[in-house]
């Protein structure tokens, strides 16, 4: 049977077509009008898919390049900050805020779980000059408390930042990033925005843009206030990736289709849709025995336990060699224990249907037991059936 | 007329059509065997292109990015280094090591000249760590003397690395990297390359990589030793430009073709037709009286001084007007006095006289004074004839 290779990773995602073909004919130079117009564009509507009035920049680099810009803008070495960690991007924070010399303090859970904000109270001391964290944890599926996060960093005082990778976060999870006062968000080409990687970007509050003032860790390729400076005039302070703007270009067209016109509407809609995604595969691997491994299950993706004493590996090289369908194995320790079923951007009902459908050969040949065939795709049915019905009867009432 | 839309400026350069239509339908995992075939023929073909056994890196940035990462990767704070600066992007070495807090030595000479052995052989002393240079100065189109320069470094001890930035060089420019001693070359993805920018490339010497060990400036993103360690398992460290590798491998083996087969021929025949192409340019913008602004014009570029009286903005906006052909003007302080025509990667004979050709119709209109019609396609002709009629002596001999 013919097999379409189909991505279920948490990114690079599906891509979406309109965006390939944008990509592939775009060849202006970026110090034109032309490109100056999509630029300005592409920067006015990252603010409302993002959802907040701070300032946007995209830079030519992966979401890790802009988790070292929050570092190496918003800090001094020496400054103490508080990582918190539940996961292989966690550590990435502390790894980068130790490569810049602040003074590090951890709130460290284990993979699988989310932070008690009382162990975050206890760290957060007056001295505290930022706290860094991940919206959703991609390497456990987790989805951490940002709105509860951010109401005691924001009781802590305006000397202390928040810092909120969301690269799988934005357009997965609904984020009020203006209201809790989340002072810098950051998000990646290759997720939601559904086009591939190369670029990464943030929405960053006055207070922090305040700090950079005074802030003295070495920083040129990824120093914010120049870059500011050009977008203010329509252009990067380096050259772009052109090709990419023009793919996202496209991307924030399909979501500003996806509200009817209304940009902030295109992120709701795309945030539901990875929720009901996330929701019906939750029902439909639970339905086969199987079990989640994060106890807040984030809407970007879904980390199953793989089955006592079977490596999850062949589960994603069955996945592989059966569908072509590319399923993501547990990273670091966690390899082997569970494999992740992402939701985040392009992904729709018979995505998600056949995906389950094919866990259930999948699962059949792994362990040697019979699956009964249906029993996860009726499962996630049921959930979609229950979700359309109220969707009606709140339009009829 | 119909006008197709031209870029002949310096970066970003016309595209490949085999490396787009790769580039849109390439949808492939990072983590797979699929990519990891691609990024490791990749870089081992990087090797061919640039002439060196060196490791050669691929980040996902522009090529400000990799400049970054031989200043953090290879002092540290306090380091004595000499940066050799003849315009815009000499500047730009000054300005990154500033800002990793180098004890920065200049050899400053003026725009549009290039260096004289004897001045950096006197601020060459024995505690240099390491000299910064350009290979082609893109924004005077002048060519330095990569051959002579690396003598006098090498001559300096195995403790004074050479960098050179050869981002417009690479593909324009005869470089011997391995046998005259450059320790760490840079390029980037969005010229001879001819792919679209968001890629920048490294080839690192066995003595820079030694250094790597002891220096001590912050570095994450860019921390090339971790993207060694990465590479030799065929994957990078963090999310790689996926659609762009893709581009990148379809323009690699384009160059192979250039070579029959062989990369590295292939390679000196790009060089060779950049050469062509600026050879034919310079003869024609001087059949028409215009002055070469270069003393030691590099074939990445040329460029040309505006006739006295006359802002170059005029003749960049009546290319562009009347051709759809984008031609560049002076940056920083030379904007207004000069036009730049790049002839680096995907340029051909039609490219070269019809651009020619559109000059003669620009200057024109711009100086209101006739111009004998023909005159620069003429030069340019016998430039052509000329080295057509020597590459047949040599076949024939």
């Amino acid at each position: 049977m013919l097999r379409k290779n189909r991505l279920f990773t948490p990114g690079p995602t599906p891509l979406l077509p309109a965006a390939q073909t944008a990509m592939a004919s775009f060849t202006a130079h970026h110090r034109t009008a032309d490109f100056r117009a999509l630029f300005q564009r592409v920067l006015a509507d990252m603010k409302d898919f993002i959802g907040t009035r701070n300032d946007v920049l995209v830079l030519a680099c992966s979401g890790t390049g802009v988790m070292e810009a929050s570092i190496s803008n918003l800090t001094s070495p020496g400054d103490k900050v508080l990582v918190l960690t539940a996961g292989k991007f966690g550590e990435r924070w502390t790894g980068l805020a130790k490569a810049f010399r602040c003074n590090v303090e951890v709130v460290n859970v284990p993979y699988g779980e989310t932070f008690s904000l009382n162990d975050i109270q206890t760290k957060l001391t007056p001295d505290v000059r930022a706290v860094f964290m991940q919206a959703t944890e991609s390497s456990t599926g987790v989805r951490h408390d940002v709105e509860g996060i951010a109401k005691i960093v924001r009781a802590n005082g305006a000397d202390t930042l928040l810092v909120v990778d969301a690269i799988t976060g934005l357009g997965t999870t609904h984020l009020d990033v203006d209201r809790w006062g989340v002072d810098f968000i950051i998000g990646g080409s290759q997720k939601a925005l559904m086009i591939p990687p190369g670029l990464a970007y943030c929405a960053v509050s006055e207070r922090a843009w305040q700090r950079m003032e005074t802030t003295s860790s070495p920083r040129f390729y990824f120093d914010l206030r120049k870059e500011r400076k050009s977008a203010a005039k329509g252009e990067s302070a380096y050259t772009p990736a052109t090709s990419l703007f023009a793919a996202l270009g496209a991307a924030l067209e399909f979501i500003r289709q996806m509200g009817n016109g209304d940009l902030s509407k295109g992120r709701e809609a795309l945030v539901n849709n990875a929720e009901l995604c996330a929701e019906m595969t939750r029902a439909g691997v639970q339905a086969l025995g199987l079990k989640l491994f994060a106890a807040s299950p984030a809407a970007a993706l879904t980390a199953v336990c793989s089955p006592a004493g079977l490596d999850s590996g062949k589960i994603i090289k069955e996945f592989r060699e059966s569908f072509d369908a590319v399923v993501a194995n547990g990273q670091g320790e966690m390899k082997g224990q569970m494999f992740r079923i992402a939701h985040i951007g392009y992904y729709d009902y018979l995505d998600t249907i056949g995906i389950l459908a094919a866990l259930e050969h999948v699962l059949t040949r792994c362990t040697g037991k019979a699956v009964e065939y249906g029993a996860a795709v009726r499962a996630a049915q049921e959930v979609y059936a229950r979700e359309m019905s109220k969707k009606r009867q709140l339009v009829g009432a």
